[in-house]
């Protein structure tokens, strides 16, 4: 065994161990960390039978779906990878091109509240959820090509109305929060209070 | 002349009237003010040569988005058929069953959401401007198949910031209310302050 088997074999292990702890790190991301080219990174993760992050993400969404009750699976804007229903969840979605403004490749703010406004809405543990309010803050633009992991939690539950607190992030740094009134199905709406909501 | 050639003058007097004051009022709303057919409507329509409600939003639409600067024509959700730069705006956006839910038909938050953004990013008189925080209100559901007419307003200035108030309504009845704060391109941004932004 020569020293480039045995620098392959540590940067492997410690592949697993960071894909363990953070698994939707991109391609270009683990390049980036362990100073080598994507190429090396995609014949590693061939190695190790590792599927690439798109693959990742789908494949944890798929074993989440069935869980949400307050949306039909494709109506979710995002893949959903954890969810506690009426506790927590956290979701991903890739930004393309289509998404951005052409002038400037920023991502449309729409969509950060589209996937947060989902997500949202999909840890409400009730069949049918609406929303009532919301307040946002974009912290950072965002440009086409990011990944945005979305990271959802039930602030509190009064007379029938959610509160949940929704922060996205990429690469770790916060771009946008939001926080949402939710009201589950079958409230009796009073003249003048949060409202009949949608979505 | 007989009878119902007066009757059918006088209300395509009071047709021209009417849209003259309301002008995207539907075939079914014309139908149920006259208490007449939907087809009765049509055929006055044709008679005086007014084309169809989307058409004539297309029609209005086309002439507001050259004066538009912070935003590419296409990139404008809805139709924007009033605009005064620095002042106010309206814009008018049909849902169809793409945008709503399987199960209920209510329309999705966020095409609201949408909506109203960039209506209230074309108003800003700069050639780019993200949107920093926005907060806002569900008030009633709305079914796919609604036209959503939103009226944007700037409601001041401050620091680069500028602020400004949506309502959309459909039937004349409000469904959604938005905040925005929109931040003009080039303005430093400091730490901590409103972000900056996205939109």
């Amino acid at each position: 065994m020569n020293l480039a088997q045995d620098s392959r074999r540590a940067r492997q292990e410690r592949l697993v161990d960071i894909l363990g702890r953070e698994p939707f790190l991109t391609d270009e991301q683990l390049a980036a960390k362990f100073s080598v080219s994507v190429q090396t990174i995609r014949l590693d993760r061939m190695a190790l039978g590792i599927p690439e992050l798109r693959e990742r993400i789908k494949d944890l969404a798929v074993s989440r779906y069935h869980e949400v009750r307050s949306l039909a699976p494709d109506e979710v804007f995002g893949d959903i990878v954890e969810l506690e229903l009426g506790v927590q969840g956290l979701s991903i979605w890739r930004a393309d091109r289509e998404h951005a403004f052409s002038r400037s490749s920023i991502v449309r703010g729409h969509y950060l509240f589209a996937q947060a406004n989902s997500l949202a809405v999909a840890i409400v543990d009730a069949d049918q959820a609406l929303t009532a309010r919301a307040t946002v803050k974009f912290m950072r633009s965002v440009n086409a090509g990011s990944y945005m992991i979305a990271h959802a939690r039930v602030k509190g539950e009064r007379h029938g109305y959610v509160r949940v607190g929704v922060q996205t992030k990429v690469h770790h740094e916060s771009v946008f929060e939001a926080d949402f009134l939710i009201m589950r199905k079958g409230i009796e709406i009073t003249g003048g209070s949060a409202g009949e909501g949608c979505d």
